[in-house]
């Protein structure tokens, strides 16, 4: 790992003015049953459901999640929209209507090809009690601490199949 | 807009205390030319390089960038090393090296099939504003606000052609 970060090829070394007020609020992933992915992010992860938004023209509906230990979450309607949408790591799951239903529904990891987004990060005090917290959820792994040589990192998926980093806050 | 979040299917009611401290880190995506993606995301988002990481013996590299203003970035490698693992909203550009010099390279958005990842969203202070800087540095617009008719929202593409939404703070 280098932190010369200075020396990387391309980077603006001042924040334009212009930007002000940019926040990288959120990521989106579509999922095939939002009652599946619900449950798994919200128990496995801990996150919680800040915010759902329906669309019964185009039917289709979106949930906004995060991880907010720690946090005042505002329960009044202004004031949570506020704090959701001027907060980063926002996780927006995407649900078609109808694709929970239908067998062949589901969607691309991106790690296959053709290849793109990779996957999503979670950094975690401790790499072994969260794989045993892993372990005791049945989540599938993708790569276990043990497995190959990176042994400070594990992979698991997702009910959808994306696949979910898990490091530990300093590795 | 909805905010019944506690009806949503599947949700957990109580954050597990075995997922104290995980945090939301980072989203992962593959860059064909980090020259011209760090020159974007630094420019044209004001987001910061706060890390790399050079892979020699797998021919990789990675760059992770977050928005950052206000906040107090620590300069020593330590203190930076846990500051970035400890926060969220960072994103995570990884290049494969020699891709920036293969013709046929590139990379899926995850929106055209096989559909998967969506986008990544900033939220900002003001859309009009906002749009006019991307026409400033010639960034290619998916969707203006203007077209279709969620008029609140525009989508732009990045250097590999990845969706990014740009919305209001509280839109």
């Amino acid at each position: 790992m280098t932190f010369n970060t200075e020396q990387a090829p391309g980077v603006e070394g001042k924040v334009p003015q212009q930007t002000r007020g940019f926040v990288f609020n959120h990521t989106m992933l579509r999922v095939v049953d939002p009652s599946k992915s619900l449950a798994f992010y919200s128990k496995v992860f801990g996150m919680r459901l800040l915010r759902t938004s329906e669309n019964p023209d185009a039917e289709f509906t979106l949930y906004f999640l995060a991880t907010t230990e720690g946090e005042d979450v505002p329960a009044d309607q202004d004031a949570r929209a506020k704090y959701v949408g001027r907060r980063q790591g926002v996780l927006e799951l995407t649900h078609n209507w109808g694709t929970e239903n239908d067998p062949d529904a589901s969607y691309h990891d991106g790690n296959s090809e053709p290849q793109g987004f990779g996957h999503i990060c979670f950094t975690v005090p401790d790499l072994k009690a969260a794989c045993d917290w892993m372990d005791e959820n049945d989540v599938t792994f993708k790569k276990r601490p043990e497995d190959g040589r990176m042994n400070h990192i594990a992979f698991v998926k997702d009910p959808d199949g994306y696949w979910i980093e898990l490091v530990e806050h300093s590795g």
